[in-house]
């Protein structure tokens, strides 16, 4: 094997980077797990031990780990953007779940750090590598839809809406959800630029708590003259929904369907497809995908195919929704 | 209005009886039912009266009636080929359900007073008429699938069988059900002569009544070298069921999806497409083009699109399927 | 037949006028069509004579006519007002295609007038007898979805966009093509009130034509709490597109899936499924069943299910979607 | 990681072995590749190194070798059943593509030696791993289709048939290609035993050499009553096809849609799937977890859930097919 596996350090043993553990060591060739950390006494080590490697409480010392070439950071959203800078900092490469972080200013500072670092920075906007979407932006790229016109993408998660509906931090539907579709319709709108948004959205699950926006719609003018719908639920009891859909002048792409498989099993209620109920499931491709990309990326020595300017263009999406919100008027978006 | 619309009397009031006269009163515009005829007291009358026209509990009453131009056959399958021919010595014309006769040479004695009185014979095969199968022959006669090579015709009544297994013929899943498939495959390859099948057939629904054959699949061989596949069911709980399938050297079709319209209800059992549960309900259309074609066709002065020679060349195949289940061997096909 | 039919005049021979024409003499047995009245000379004649009915050149002659129960409207859609109103005071029962007025006051006006007439009024929202709108909505009623949460509704039509620009009125995407999804939400979304609208709308496909509106989106605030987006577009290449979909509390429905039948081609360019492409084509049964519907009112004596009341709710949010477009800003429904 | 991977020595570097070699390497944590020997000068290191491993030209060196565990035989279906005996004899465990042999009595051989030898034997029949098909046998064990009565299981190969027909050696199409389609069968039946066949195959595709099969229907009676079809073809210009088919006495499973992924593109020519053409890739999950099965099981000490039972009892079937062709009459199975 001409080029070693990138020796990967996790920051985060929750559920999301649990999952990210278990991709990294057996799904991913290019890359190992070497440490992971959390600061919950013996959640680190719990995960990451049956994997081959070894947990530690603190992240600093996962940073000085000489073991370590690169860290994929599933911590709090709200640690993200330091985590980023601190990795950077340390020489390390890094991968961070979205959002970069919870300001223009703290991605765009984080952003300023890996490079000033030259190391690797790339977010996880997991639909970039997402067969059905991967499928849907080549043919927008090789010119088979034409000009692009007309855009949707949505996420619902799946359930009846958070269990805590007091822990979710003001604004999460934009910052952590439709996040994943803004950078999608950026994705596949090539080369256009949000111009503003208008966003609507609603608490409708949680009787008692409107602040918690629950389910919002978002429209986005493009400067080609493209207009696109973000639409994300919190609560949608037939599973994990991520679907887009692309008009241009000259056709139109739909991804996602909702069928886990193509099974179908017919009885004296119809024809019935099972869903995902899950993004870890329904994902599971796409996470081995970012994750392969990064390792690949860094073994390399190029830049990651989803950089930390994506994330910004992304949250600055997301900045114009809070904005169009507080106002009730269409916001700006920064560029 | 130029021509005005052919004047039927229909024979048998029973369940597709009745679907047949609502579908000329109410959707062929080319007809106008005015006489039914039904032995049971009071049954023609409570079903045409409705519908505008007047029941008859004679069938010779009927034939001699003047303002019937033409008839259409619901009665009992045992009865059809007298029917054919008694109608056919009126000077009506006939629009017989399937199967013509209930022997090769039944058929053909009707087939034959039919010709001497120069009336128009269409017999039942509604698949002619269902849009999917419709286009699936389009294609295949305009050469896009090549030559023909691998058939599948696929008929399943709901249901958990017969609720009376000791009314039910000897032989019925050949002679009443999969005389749709054969039809259907005979149709499908066109210019090709069927020349030996082997049935493999089983009594599964009803213990006690090992003659009672309810699950039937047959292989047919043809002229061609195209090898087709019919099967049936007597007991589906999922619905009715009518699909079919065709291999040719440049593509294939698929015909038959089962949902009942594109409603799709998603919720925590999956994504559930509901089923239609009776052919009256499925192939409503199809049921609406057979008589629509028989009434143009006596307009018109012209022979049906299906004929009776499809009747016995369909009814060939299943006495083929009776001889081949008698020899446990395979049989040939009389043409 | 108890009830005779109800005896149509039609006003328009246009290409919508045409297919209603042969839909009322062929598809709706509680109906028939008696006159046609287009002012071109000729028009009205073509249409009618071969469909059994008398062509007239004027509306003022149709409206005179003893053998005309009920009009029904498919003129150019500035004069669809004013020939309700006449229509009404002729004492004719009124089908109108949509909109029923240009304006709020007209419509107000026209549904006042056929309200002083004693005759109904219904108006032309197809989507209310498309099959799978009909059982997304008895989903929604039972109960099945719980609390409506999250709506869309889609209208593209094929081509390539207006091919004489100059012609097309302004504001045509909001009152004439939008207005068929502004109903379609107000339905399914049973007994909540629009609140407000925001529209975002540009001119895509005819450079030097900024004031066309080619492609529309549309969020729509209801007092229920659901948000619901409607999206139109004048050029889709692969067909007319009409789809649906509702987010419940307890789960969601979609609606409408663009294949023609279930006929799959496959071949090297993969799975294929033939599109419509035309309205006429993919909502002939809807256009069936709204004109049974008026005709079986009328023979009943009752509203019909569609009313001017309906008319009036869905151009009021069209009418909120010119303010928006006018203002940039979110605009209120007029009740 | 508590259990070291399972070292893997692979015999046979052409098309499927490479792919094998690839999963092994790259997809299987609980496996790495060592060794991989082929006869031909080269091809074994240059797909070995990349990947790690070592090239060897003698299955003679690779079988002596201390660092193979266990084999993974892709070589010619002519040598698998000697291949297993001399691996067995060596004490490594063994996974060797379908066939285990090209006669009964080689199974039985090979089947014996492995038992004598005391390791693990797994042979390759896929679909056992393939999504749809598990969930399809889960349902089925489970009891969701009550009764299995009917079945179909189909392969077809893609393109237009043997590029040269000189090659194929005698009844492929039922030893190498539907015996997939025979062990399907005997999976989705749990308990039950095949009785007899009868086949009906043909050379369509290479005129001229008439020994050719390449289109083979064949149908299966078991001793529960069900009665099962498996159909294969070499030439399906759509793409690599698998699909299958079990009705119940309580319902009915379908599995295989031919859609590569759930994008679909719409433009003139209709809403286009994508399809998959090689079996490397539509079925690269499947590969993966037939292949992390037979690790584990050797990591378990546990035989395989794939034995040379399944082997016996799906060849059992072929050799019917081949008696079945050369009688023309149905031909017993043997147990």
């Amino acid at each position: 094997m001409p080029v070693p596996p990138v020796r990967i350090g996790l920051i985060g043993a929750g559920r999301i980077g649990a999952s990210h553990a278990t991709v990294i060591a057996r799904r991913v060739p290019e890359a190992t797990l070497t440490v992971v950390a959390d600061p919950r006494p013996g959640a680190a080590s719990e995960l990451a031990e049956p994997l081959g490697a070894r947990g530690e409480t603190s992240v600093e010392a996962l940073l000085a780990s000489d073991d370590v070439d690169a860290v994929v950071i599933a911590a709090s959203s709200v640690a993200h953007a330091e985590l980023i800078t601190a990795a950077a900092e340390a020489g390390k490469h890094v991968f961070s779940e979205k959002p970069a972080g919870m300001s223009l200013a703290e991605i765009s500072a984080a952003r300023s750090a890996a490079a000033a670092a030259g190391v690797a920075l790339q977010v996880g906007f997991n639909r970039r590598f997402a067969r059905e979407f991967v499928e849907a932006h080549e043919a927008i790229v090789a010119g088979r839809l034409g000009a692009v016109r007309q855009l949707r993408s949505l996420t619902r998660d799946p359930g009846r809406g958070p269990s805590d509906p007091d822990v979710v931090p003001p604004w999460t539907i934009f910052t952590q959800t439709l996040i994943h579709d803004f950078d999608t319709l950026n994705w596949l709108n090539p080369g256009a630029q949000a111009i503003d948004v208008v966003a609507t959205a609603d608490s409708l699950t949680s009787p008692g708590h409107p602040t918690l926006l629950d389910h919002a719609t978002v429209v986005i003018r493009y400067d080609n003259g493209a207009i696109a719908t973000a639409e994300a639920s919190f609560a949608a009891t037939y599973g994990y929904d991520v679907r887009g859909e692309v008009l241009g002048s000259e056709g139109m792409v739909t991804m996602g369907e909702g069928a886990r498989s193509s099974l179908r099993v017919h009885d004296a209620a119809g024809r019935v497809a099972a869903t995902s109920h899950s993004d870890t499931e329904l994902l599971i491709d796409a996470y081995t995908g970012e994750l392969a990309e990064f390792a690949l990326a860094v073994q390399q020595g190029r830049a990651p195919s989803v950089t930390g300017d994506d994330a910004f263009a992304a949250f600055a999406i997301a900045q114009a929704c809070i904005d169009s919100m507080t106002s009730g008027a269409r916001a700006g978006v920064a560029r």
